[in-house]
């Protein structure tokens, strides 16, 4: 499954296939959705702008259009493996299909994904342990509050990976080189210092078992626009569902410097 | 006078003195400066978005508001040697102090200068032509399209400095390091493919002396906003003379990676 190329799992979403996208399309670049209505936009890239660890845009769309120079021929609005519908700040629906719910003045904002650094960081022998066990990255609400913009304003969202304690130096290395993905963590130990009460209860994706000897390993995450959607309320946007990602032809080393 | 901390260069250039800025306030990034009705400031973020050389983002304002988080302190309508000011895409005049021109819808959105990388630069042995020459860099208009955003659209342009060949590689790998005040060169050696007829005429700033064993090597300029402004025509804008930047608090090595 996680060998194919990137359009054939686009295909696969297409066809209605829900799961999360980490490891699929190895060796290319994954990323968030936010379309929020043109009005909106300039605060979601003002905010992008001021926040740009956790929202580092990769493109903007035209009003309108569901493509993208990320990936020529792909549909963001039926690509994705599933969708959340916004209104008000309130998550009303969870799709597989975003066509009924696209307006033609949507701006779609894709922001870099930490799934994109993941290869690298296995290659670098530093393991993933939501890999290993099958499932979603768990992802945090935290106490970190973003830059605001305009009418947008919210927590950061970070996720979490254990990674070994001797490793953990490895892993800040590798993924320094990739700040259009989130680049290095944003904090490295207690979670207690972002506010995170408990880790095996995420705010988005699932729990991970984190092994003797790991430390919990925090990185910026592109949910953080979700979460400033839920707090300033803008009329009606579409984002992804947490970890289940578009997932782009760009090869991931374009990323990394 | 470069031995200025950055507040007493912004205070010489508020009391009227009209001099390009590279060298001035060593060790602290300088920016270029457009500001733009918020109706277009839309159009200018997603144009910096899409040409990210040219335009990297440093800060943006509220609409009206002339102070930024690079300074604290500073009066963007006053703390700049020379602005532009611009109507329908022609500039009509060059004034020292833009208070009486200001607007309470005007964003003014910075962008990284390459003069924030010249320190590096001589600190790796690259002489600087032009802070030798005493004279502002010269810039050019090229023939490489931006990518267009909304209004905007419009040629990049370059600075160039003579590097003698042996160091070459390592001015690319010094500015490599500052993606955020342009990174490394956009072009090294042939003008003409960059569509330059003659290095001694150049668009903005001052003709720079090329000696023997020197080879043009071009960076992308943040002079690239006003081109898009003069090609685009947007109704109002105000932008600093090219070479004569805004001072910032933030030290260069923030910049770097």
């Amino acid at each position: 499954m996680t060998e194919l190329v990137p359009a054939k799992a686009r295909r696969r979403f297409r066809d209605g296939l829900r799961v999360p996208t980490a490891g699929w399309a190895p060796g290319h670049a994954q990323a968030n959705l936010i379309a929020l209505p043109r009005a909106d936009a300039y605060d979601m890239l003002l905010f992008a702008q001021r926040n740009p660890k956790p929202c580092p845009v990769l493109d903007v769309t035209e009003p309108g259009d569901p493509t993208t120079v990320l990936a020529p021929g792909a549909d963001l609005r039926t690509d994705l493996p599933a969708y959340h519908i916004w209104r008000d700040g309130e998550c009303v629906a969870e799709v597989s299909d975003a066509t009924s719910h696209w307006r033609d003045d949507l701006v779609a904002v894709l922001i870099g994904c930490s799934f994109t650094f993941e290869q690298a960081l296995v290659e670098a022998g530093v393991p993933m342990r939501h890999l290993d066990q099958c499932c979603n990255v768990p992802m945090f609400l935290t106490t970190v509050a973003c830059r605001p913009a305009g009418a947008l304003s919210g927590p950061m969202v970070v996720t979490m990976r254990p990674v070994p304690a001797p490793l953990v130096a490895t892993a800040v290395q590798v993924t320094a080189r990739y700040p259009a993905v989130h680049g290095a963590p944003v904090h490295i130990g207690d979670p207690a210092a972002l506010g995170i009460a408990d880790l095996s209860r995420p705010d988005f994706g699932d729990p991970v078992t984190v092994a003797d000897g790991d430390v919990p390993v925090f990185w910026a995450c592109g949910v953080t626009s979700q979460a400033a959607v839920m707090a300033s309320l803008p009329e009606f946007a579409i984002s992804h569902a947490p970890g289940h990602m578009f997932v782009t032809d760009v090869p991931n080393h374009t990323y990394a410097h």
